[in-house]
């Protein structure tokens, strides 16, 4: 094991992306929605346009152009902004909402629980995502990925990358920030965690997009770690 | 079920007391570092001095005679002046650390752990403790008590009564405070969380200081439930 991490007493988990497959999900559920209310829209697109609000939205709230919003609204104003757009309007207020609800019921890749029920054998194991609580609490009990802390942006009240949402990992477990190993497939990610001191694993996703043509999975030597998946990391650490 | 409970969506845990024996984990701790140290204290009496401390040390916190200082903190504070009162100078500051540690070894009663598992099928389970989130979370993954999410009034950054500590349950579950049920072996605890606008739920626990004579465990009709442990809880809540 790399010297670095052998100091590591924690995991923090990205989660959009890094545990569940947002995307698959969302088409799934999008087209779940089209079927029974009859309608014919291009849930693909559809799931691409409302990821693709979520980081200009954090980021006016990073900016303080917004004051402190959980992903839940977030989620919701942009889903406002979709829906004339994608000729949703016939949707009601209680599908509009089970419809953002999505985000709390998005199913994970296939080697997680089993990777994050090795890790735990041996480490702390923490969420830390710009999902809000309520979000990451539902997702996890529905698929049963067993945290030992469900950490969020929302309790740090900064979103990613801002150092105080890695910080707060360390801070709330009591260790400091390089016993923590962030766990990522998002290089940007990793990057803001390793500027806060956190260690980096870098996790490949490569149908986080759907075509692996769009997504960046060629490891990093700067990473202290670069895997497969959740059960090659828990190989590279041991367990 | 009490009408009242059919809302319940969220079940909020008091720990010191409710979940773990902290006298008699606190007492055997010291027993063995008795026996390690070849030194001869009242163990029994020193675990309800440490305890008797907790409250006062809080209060200092929460009429803002002392900024914001976790638990762990406070613990040692009062470790400290007992070092002299029990003859526990020759310590080391490494043993006094461990010591002070011996909070994040609690054990839990004898029928929490199973309890916690059933209620887990049916609700989302919190912590709300005036516990620091390392020590809460030390603790459920050496005891195996599976946690929904630890919530802290570290995180509320408010103590217990203090209302900001038990709202920020449904706060963060994104519910409302009556969809939450506060459980407790502490009729003043369960009394706050009313005042909040959650629900009660009381668990006797006669032993919690030794003798019963000095537990008031008496049902009271104020409460939503009064429960002997918590398989009798999850019993009554249909579990």
């Amino acid at each position: 094991m790399n010297r670095s991490l052998r100091q590591v007493k924690a995991l923090a988990f990205d989660v959009f992306g890094t545990v569940v497959d947002w995307r698959g999900s969302l088409i799934k559920e999008g087209r779940k929605l089209g079927r029974r209310k009859g309608i014919k829209v291009d849930w693909t697109a559809f799931a691409d346009a409302w990821r693709a609000g979520y980081r200009p939205a954090m980021d006016r709230v990073r900016r303080g152009e917004l004051g402190w919003t959980r992903i839940d609204d977030l989620h919701r104003m942009i889903l406002d902004g979709l829906i004339r757009e994608f000729g949703l309007t016939s949707l009601s207020e209680d599908e509009r909402v089970d419809l953002n609800r999505a985000w709390h019921r998005l199913a994970p890749w296939k080697d997680a629980v089993a990777g994050v029920k090795r890790l735990k054998k041996r480490y702390v194991l923490a969420t830390m995502s710009n999902g809000n609580v309520a979000l990451l609490v539902n997702m996890a009990k529905r698929a049963g990925l067993p945290w030992d802390v469900v950490l969020s942006a929302e309790i740090a009240r900064h979103y990613k990358p801002d150092p105080e949402a890695y910080l707060s990992v360390p801070r709330l477990l009591g260790i400091e920030p390089g016993e923590v190993l962030m766990v990522a497939a998002h290089k940007d990610d990793l990057d803001g965690a390793a500027r806060a001191g956190l260690r980096t694993a870098f996790v490949a996703r490569p149908l986080e997009f759907g075509d692996p043509a769009l997504k960046d999975v060629v490891p990093e030597p700067r990473f202290d770690a670069n895997a497969k998946n959740f059960l090659d990391l828990a190989r590279q650490l041991g367990c």
